[in-house]
This record gives C-alpha cells, sequence and structure tokens, in this order.
C-alpha cells in the first residue's frame, strides 16, 4: 500500500502519529520558507505542510497542480482550524515525498465550478471525473444501484443475466445490429431491453426477477438521450397489478430513505391516463404544485364522456374560442399585477415554434374585485369571473388562457403550466412527489401508416374485462380518420407508469400470457402469422407450455439517479457519456474499422452520396 | 396475488389454515376417485389432494403436466409423511381449483435426469430452465454475485458502469463491431473488457472500483466459450501487487463461506509461473493432488538456471530419450500392478492426435522391491530405481516417462497427470484448493508475426527491477529462433492469476502508469506512434495529468461459478447461453436482418462465394 490513510480520515485523535498518504496536488500555497499543500482523494482533502527543511528538495523535485505525490508525517494540530473541512482540525507535518507522477497543467480547473466547456470536459473526461461535483453523482448513482438491490434482495428477486447478442425484432425503435462472422451475412441486436427474455424466465418459473442492465436504442438523440443507457428491470409472476404497484413504489421509497435520507411516508398518489391528460395536458403530471388545467371546449381524444365548460365561452362570439378545437384555462397564483411587458413576454413565449400557440388570453383577477382581460371586447366581467372561478382563480391571481388544435392546444397548456410552475418556484428541487399513471390506452393509432401501434410494447395486457373486445373485433379500420371511434381505441391497457416530479422513472404492465391473445395483439399491429413466428415464435411456443400470469416494470436508472442529484441531465450521472451525435469524444468513437475486419465479417460500406 | 405461500412453504404448523397456491403440475397421481398433484414452484412441492368431491370437476377440466394452476385449500397433516421433502409433513385438502394456463406436453421430462438432449433443451430453454438442477445453477450464480458485491461494497469499491460502445482496438482476440447509423461509415466495438475504462477511472481518482460485467469477443469457440461472458472486474489504486493478492484471496475466500459455507483458513499458496510450467507442465496447476513432473532434459523456455536430472537417462544409448528435447517422467501412486491391457490403453492415450507423443516409458516399483519397465534393454534396474527415486516414486507405484519436442512433452506430461488424477480420484470435486501463480513472463514471442506479443496485455507492468531493462533495450530481434537470449524474453510481469482446481479463475496486474514505459510496451508490441495515438491516444493522455500507480484483477464468473457448483460446463450456468456456432437456438439468432437496415446502416453484405 502506498498509504496508511486516505486524504478524508485523519482526525484530531490521530494527532503525533506517524502516517502515510498518497493523493493528487489540488492547491500550493507559499508562504516564505513554508508551503502548504492540499493532497486530496476520493475521501477528501487534508493539509500539508513543508516546512524550510524541505525547501531543497522541494527545489529540486518542484511540484504542480494535480502531480501525485506520497509524504510520510506527522498528524499535528492546526492553530488555524478550518470547520469547513472533515480533517480541519490537523495538518501533516511531511518529514519526506515522492512524486508518484508528474501532471502536465490541466487544460480546465479540477474544480466543482470549473472553468471547462462541456466539449473540452467531455475530451478529457478523466480529468472531469477528478472534479467533487462529477465525484458525487457517481457515487449517489452507486448508492442507488446498492440500495436498489439490497431491497430486491431482500424481497426474493433473483438477478439473472440475459443476452447481449439476440435478434433483431424492430418494433418501435431501431436495432443496432452485429454482424456475425462465424454465421456470414447474418446479425445479432443488441437489446432494447430484456422484454422478452424476462418473460420467458417467468414461464421457466423464476417468479421474481431483476437485473440493472444495459439497454440500446438506435434513436436520432434527442437532448439527454444516450444510446445505452441502464434500466432496473423486474419482472414478477403470480401477481396482479396491485401487487406490482406496491411492491415498487416501496422499492423506490427505499431508494428514497437510503440515498436521501428522505421518509416517504405518505401513500403514492395515482391517476388514470385520462385524469392526467385532462387536468395536466400531459401523461407525466408534475404534482409538487397545481394550476390544474380547466378544459373550456372538450378534448376529442380523452374523456369523451366528461363534461367540459363550453358555456363559459360560448356565445360571446370570439372567433378565436368558437373556432378553435380546443380551449384550456388555467390560473396562475399571485400573477395578476404582471405587467403589460411580462404578458406580452408570456405571449411571446407561447407564439415560439416549440409552443406554436398563435396568442394568450389573459384575465387579471385584481385586488380591487375588479377583472381586467385581453379580451374585455368579447366577455362581460360577469363572464371573466365565472372563468376565473371555473379555474379556482381567487383574487390576485391571472388566468391564461390558450386556444387551438387539440394535441397542440393541450401540449401547449401543459408547458406553460410547467413554465410557470419554474418561474414561481413551485417546482423544488428538494421535493420529491411520486405518482402511479395508471389505465393507458393500450393502442395508439398510426394514421399514416394506417395500422395500430402498441403504447407500450406488444407485450402489454389489456384490462382483463376488454380480453373480449379485443378477441372479438377485428383490428382493421376504412377511415383512418375515425379511428377513434373503432373499439380498439377504447381499450385500456393493463399499464403503469411511475412519475417522479414530472420525470416519467419507470413503466410497466401486466403481460399478455395467452398465446391467442398474444397473437391478435400481433395481428392487430400489422404482422401476418409469417412474421410473428420469424420474430417472436419462441415467446408464442413458451406461451403453449404453462406460462403463468405475470408483470413487471423497468425504471431508467440513468434518470432517476439525474432527478435524485438535483440534475436535469443525465450525462453528468454516467462515467463515459455520448454526445448528441452518439460520439464518445474522449475515445473518438465510433470509428472507422480494417479492412480486415472487413474481411472477416464479409460486409462492406455502401455511402451515399 | 395469486397466492398466499408458494409451494415451499407450509409446514405442520400451517395445519387447518386455509390457504392459496399457484404453480406447475408436477406429477398427477389417481387412487380411484381420489387424485394427488404435486404442485411445484420455484420454492418447492407440495402435495395436493383432491377428493371425490371435485371428480366432476377434474373431468370437466382434465390437467396435465406442467399445466398452471390456482388452487384454493386447508392445510393437513399427511398420514403418509416423505422426510425427503421439506413440505412432506403436509398436504393441501384442495376446496377449488382455477386452470391459469393450460399446457402442452412438454418435448422433455421436467426433472433433473431428463430425458432431452442438448439440442432440444436449448431450442426449448424456457422448458430447460424449469429443472430443478437448472435452477440450483443459477441460484447458486446469484448467490456469487451477491457475496461477490457484499464483499466489495464493504472494502470501499463502487460499482461503475463502463460503456459497452466503445472503439475497436483489437490486440489479440477479435473485436465485435457495430455500425453507426449516425455516423456512417463508422464502427463501434463491443468491449473486450472494461481494462482501459477501470485504468482511466484509476486516473480519476476513484481508487476502488468493480463492476460485474457483460464482455464480448469475437473467437471461433472452442467448447465451453461464449461470445458473451461476463467478469467480476475490479482495479484498485495507490496499490502494490501484495494489497491485490490479499484482497481478492479474501474475495474468493467469502464467496466460498457464503455460497459453499466454506471456511477457507489456510493461506492461499503461491508459485511462480516457472515453476508452475516446470513441475505440472502448465501454467494452472491443480494442487489437489501431488504427481509432479520430473524434467529428466532441461527445457529452454523454462528455468534456464535451474538443474534438470539428465544424468538419470544418459549414456544408456536410448534413443528416444537420447534425441529428445524435453523427457518428463512422474510417478502414479499405486499403479505398479497395472496390467498390459492398462499400460497399453495409457500408451494409446498419449498417442492420441490431442496428446501428440510417440510412445510412453514406464517403469513398475513392485510390491517386492524390484523394477519392472518397458526399457529394462537400456537401464539396468539400479538406473530404473534412481529414476524412480527421483520421481519419488515408492514400492507399489508407476512410474510414467514421456519424451519429445519440448513444448508438446510438457502438455503431454501435464495432460497424463491431470488424467490420472482424475482416474485416480484425486480430484475431488468438493474439494477447493486455490493457488496464486505469479511471475510470468511480461512476453511472449510470435516467431511467424516475428514481433513480441503481451502474454498478459499491453497495460501490464514489469517488474520495477525490469523497467530500465524495457526502456534501455530496443525490442528488435534479428534471428527470431533465438529471442529466449534477448533481454525481453527475461522480463517478468507484475501479474498474477488465481487458478481454483487448474482453472484460472482470475488474473490481473499491475499497470503501467506512465507514459514512457506505455509508449515502449506499445513499441515493442509493433505499433508506431501514429497507431498508438490513433488507439490509445486518449491513455496516453491520462498518463500526463497525474496516474497514480494502480493494478487489478477480473474473475471470470460463468467459470467461477461452474466450479463451485461442480460442473466442467459454464453453459449449465448461464440462463440463455449461445452453441458452439455463437448461435442462439431457441431465438435463432444470429438471423437475417431488413433491407431497410442496410439501407439506414449504409452497409452490404459482400459475401465470398
Amino acid at each position: 500500500m502506498f498509504r496508511t490513510h486516505t486524504c478524508g480520515e485523519l482526525r484530531a485523535s490521530h494527532v503525533n502519529q506517524t502516517v502515510t498518504l498518497a493523493g493528487w496536488v489540488q492547491t500550493i500555497r507559499k508562504f516564505g520558507s513554508i508551503t502548504f499543500i492540499d493532497l486530496r482523494d476520493r475521501y477528501g482533502i487534508t493539509q500539508l505542510l513543508f516546512n524550510e527543511s524541505l525547501n531543497t528538495e522541494l527545489e529540486k523535485n518542484p511540484l504542480g497542480r494535480e502531480f501525485v505525490l506520497q509524504v510520510n508525517g506527522t498528524v499535528a494540530e492546526r492553530s488555524n482550524k478550518n470547520p469547513q473541512l472533515p480533517t480541519g482540525d490537523i495538518e501533516l507535518l511531511v518529514t519526506d515525498f515522492t512524486i508518484l507522477n508528474a501532471a502536465a497543467t490541466p487544460p480546465f480547473t479540477i474544480q466543482d465550478d470549473t472553468d471547462g466547456g462541456d466539449d473540452l470536459r467531455m475530451r478529457y473526461r478523466y480529468l472531469d471525473l477528478r472534479r467533487g461535483a462529477v465525484r458525487k453523482n457517481l457515487e449517489l448513482r452507486y448508492a442507488v444501484n446498492r440500495a436498489a438491490r439490497n431491497y430486491l434482495h431482500q424481497h426474493g428477486f433473483l438477478d439473472i443475466e440475459t443476452p447481449f447478442l439476440i435478434k433483431s425484432t424492430p418494433e418501435g425503435a431501431r436495432d443496432f445490429v452485429v454482424p456475425s462472422r462465424m454465421n456470414p451475412g447474418q446479425f445479432y441486436a443488441l437489446p432494447q431491453s430484456p422484454q422478452t427474455f424476462k418473460q420467458l424466465l417467468m414461464v421457466s418459473g423464476y417468479d421474481r426477477y431483476y437485473q440493472i442492465v444495459k439497454c440500446f436504442r438506435d434513436e436520432d438523440l434527442r437532448a439527454d438521450r444516450q444510446p445505452e443507457f441502464t434500466q432496473i428491470d423486474c419482472e414478477m409472476a403470480f401477481v396482479e397489478q396491485e401487487d406490482i404497484l406496491h411492491m415498487f413504489e416501496e422499492l423506490i421509497k427505499s431508494i428514497f430513505k437510503e440515498v436521501k435520507n428522505i421518509d416517504y411516508t405518505e401513500s403514492v398518489q395515482r391517476m388514470t391516463w385520462e385524469e392526467a391528460m385532462w387536468t395536466y395536458g400531459n401523461d407525466k403530471p408534475d404534482i409538487r404544485f397545481g394550476m390544474q388545467l380547466l378544459n373550456l371546449k372538450k378534448p376529442d381524444s380523452v374523456y369523451r364522456d366528461r363534461n367540459a365548460s363550453p358555456e363559459l365561452i360560448d356565445g360571446a362570439d370570439f372567433k378565436v374560442f368558437d373556432e378553435a378545437e380546443t380551449v384550456i384555462a388555467l390560473a396562475v397564483p399571485g400573477a395578476a399585477e404582471y405587467t403589460r411587458k411580462q404578458t406580452d413576454e408570456l405571449t411571446d413565449w407561447v407564439k415560439r415554434p416549440q409552443i406554436g400557440m398563435k396568442g394568450l388570453v389573459y384575465i387579471k383577477c385584481l385586488a380591487d374585485g375588479s377583472y381586467k382581460s385581453s379580451v374585455d371586447k368579447f366577455y362581460s366581467e360577469e363572464k371573466l369571473k365565472a372563468i376565473a372561478d371555473a379555474c379556482g382563480a381567487t383574487t390576485g391571481d391571472l388566468v391564461l388562457v390558450v386556444a387551438g388544435a387539440e394535441e397542440r392546444t393541450r401540449k401547449a397548456a401543459s408547458e406553460l403550466r410547467l413554465e410557470l410552475g419554474e418561474r414561481l418556484g413551485l417546482r423544488k428541487k428538494d421535493e420529491f412527489k411520486l405518482l402511479w399513471v395508471l389505465d393507458f390506452p393500450l393502442f395508439e393509432y398510426d394514421e399514416e401508416g394506417n395500422r395500430w401501434v402498441a403504447r407500450h410494447h406488444p407485450f402489454t395486457a389489456p384490462k382483463p374485462a376488454q380480453i373480449q373486445t379485443m378477441i372479438k373485433n377485428e383490428p382493421s379500420i376504412h377511415d383512418a380518420s375515425k379511428y377513434l371511434d373503432h373499439p380498439y381505441a377504447q381499450i385500456k391497457a393493463n399499464a403503469y407508469d411511475m412519475v417522479l416530479n414530472g420525470n416519467e422513472i419507470g413503466g410497466g404492465s401486466i403481460r399478455i400470457y395467452q398465446r391467442e391473445l398474444q397473437e391478435k395483439m400481433f395481428a392487430a399491429l400489422g404482422m401476418d402469422k409469417e412474421e410473428q413466428q420469424h420474430k417472436f415464435g419462441f415467446l408464442l411456443g413458451a406461451f403453449e407450455y404453462g406460462a403463468p400470469p405475470h408483470g413487471g416494470i423497468a425504471f431508467g436508472f440513468d434518470r432517476l439517479c439525474s432527478i435524485l442529484g438535483g440534475s436535469e441531465s443525465i450525462r453528468d450521472f454516467i462515467a463515459f457519456p455520448k454526445n448528441n451525435a452518439g460520439r464518445d469524444v474522449m475515445l473518438d468513437a465510433p470509428a472507422s474499422i480494417d479492412d480486415k475486419q472487413f474481411d472477416e465479417l464479409q460486409i462492406r460500406l455502401d455511402l451515399k452520396k
């Protein structure tokens, strides 16, 4: 060992002990013939004192930042204690030192608030990883990993490894593929998830499975997506939805406790998908704050049987609202006094291409009890009050209204709510609110491709009461624009998403385990028998030999860590992440390969001009 | 939940309780109007008793093997207890049952001693996995996983995930590559190990890293190799070889304790590579038994300074020995009475092409004190006795001697020793003997390619005292056949293998951490500066910014599990293994991919005729 103690270990109780430390030079401060050095390792920082007897030695072997140093010395009490530092009561009187390795000047400072830009830090990721801020993220990631494993172990789950070199069965997302040298002309695929394998393990009787496992998707990378990502992947047999919800909300609570010391004693809220869409405009509501949406016109695709409040805006001859498919209002607490400049800025904000609204209507609920609005011309104060009341707005609040095509308007209202929640400080980083979103539609309709698409995946079961709806009706549709009238559009999935602070952190479902139903599902997605057999023959086969009822869930491990760490970016929680072009700029990968490799794999490039 | 208890849970203390079980029908036995069913799940087997009131129900819904059944009933004490079964004191008086899923007749019996051949079982792996024998293997695998993680956690190691989509830098083994759609013409590679990443983590100060991680090698599969395999991968900074040996022999001991309840209190034996080659003929000796080799002629490539015993065979004018490069003897305990048929069979055994000897000389140390040999003509009884004595043979033993070219003869002697150890029952499955093999040569010489090859890998450091030998000498060789005379041939690596019962279960080394030495190593392997920079620029760069001394080890997780489970085959310990052609016969992978996939990846096939 090059050390007797770490740089985070020494305390007043060690005074007068002779010790050896090793670590990196963080700072060098000279005072006349005395030199102070902060020596850093993963565990902390210890102050070293080189007194004048080492001057000659130091001059012969000058030190610099990030040099790797081994020092022998005696622990001494500091006259000038540093209460900020766990080791701040002591310093090490150095008797002799060895430079284990020199260091060139780093391209950016190794500090929490570094001067290095993103590109530079990624190129020198091995230096970036030295920064305390990044180290804490990876330590948190390991703590989450450990807490998850401990909980799952205690509950009888087995970690069973599933293969990485599998078969390409693209459904939705693209597979990464791997040419097989031993089977020329054939390819493996990297798994998008271990979905079918964990289901097979249930058929095999393993009952409670988990894995913390890398998955791969060859998609154009939106911000904060990675081509390889990690899942906490779980599956249980002989369970119903309720069992899964209970098992895994307790998993997340135990992670909260172990990692953040948070006692999440309240029960986890639940909401149907329709309720989420109706009230929050999206399927992963951030319920840390209110500002629920008021649907002034009933949207087509959610809650077709629930009443909206069109009477509040009807008959005013305000064309924008009258002609809009959807009109949605929300109340912003305490914002009635926004200036013209502020409401104009909000209007600009919703008119940005990403939001795409044509304008923004406001109603101010003023302190004197009056109402002032950008649509005073069309609506009497009484009518404005009625709208504000319906939104739950009270004196001092600001009501905002957007109108337009259904999907876009709902999305705009949802984004506006989140933006204002952010601006008003209602989305607190240290507050954690879990939510189960339930009862998703089983299918979506791809109007372009004129076919049903599995909203979750093709292995998700419908609600038990709707199995017959699925089996007895043919999936085909004549008029694609009227797909909402097809019985399949009303089928709800036995699926669930776990949402944390407005982020989907996990999702799963009760699975189909009957061959007939699975075949019907594949058929609904447009797969003929031959394709079913080619792609999923093994699963259909497995369902013939005694498949138990089962279901599971997968958590996005990278995302879960980033939220627990209070960061927006999953990249900060991955040791060696890729950039938005899927490149590792440190390795400079991907890269060209040798002719010999092409030759052995019996493939060649076929680059488009 | 579909059950209140598992099939392994009920005991006499549950008698009279009303319970619900779910599981698979293992056996059905009818006695008149009564039916007994053994219901199986992962946890055990419970006997169900269907009395005559359920007859009509059973006739309407006939059950078969592997049906998935849910039953309600009352626990009753058995009149006829089965002490073999943990649940053997009770049975369940079924009140009603539900068939959760039917099952076709399985293609082989779901029993420990199944009638299914290897191919059939692999095609229906999901059924094979139901067999208790396979389930125990996967449970053992999880127990090893868990024990390793617990030990490493207790010793401050962090599990840090390294990337799977990296850069192709083939050294020795072939990489699997993955075409990048977003970077046309470029490829990722799948990691053969996280070697360089774990070293970067040491440079980053993480100090103690581990991962239980999939690795990939595109090699022609010898028996019992898999293209994807799992490693327990570890690295430490600020350590010397001794620290690593201690840390990881304790890891394996703690796995022994946790998984097998074995107290491995003795210290782990150590042996240099030269000693292993000299005494056992291979670098992973099985030290559960003796039968050490006696070198009657000094081999060229090991222990050039140690004396062999040529005087024992010289001067007898026995051409076979006189002309052979290498002559090796070993004593087989208690085999002096072998018949002619038996010695002939052994002779045939060493003459098989896999062993490749031209013959086998024996000396019998008979009970009457006389010696009888197949080379009586050439050697007097006195000389035979001298050879036998030098081998450590005593009355009743049989000495066997092989002769020929160095490598082949050593290998033959080693194989012969193992074969006889096996036949004599000296290789006990329930005995576990650990051994460190140390001081490997740093380089091997590839006479065909006329270049040095890193015996372990290019990141392994030489012994500290030999660093200067490496730096000061040029690697090039004029006469390849005389490579043993080059100073590089004498450089020993700071490397170590852990051997368990004659299997290498782990290997590692202290790493190079100085840029100059690493460049010299790359140069010795025939890489010019440009290639070094292209392939390993990031690592050479990292060594510029304060790399600490570090080293590590990787254990072959599949192999370790199979040895602990007492099996020869790692495939038995992998949930979904591939066959020797690298195929998953259950999935039927690898397989062809769509034109669309070729088009998007901008590659095409280039199949050889």
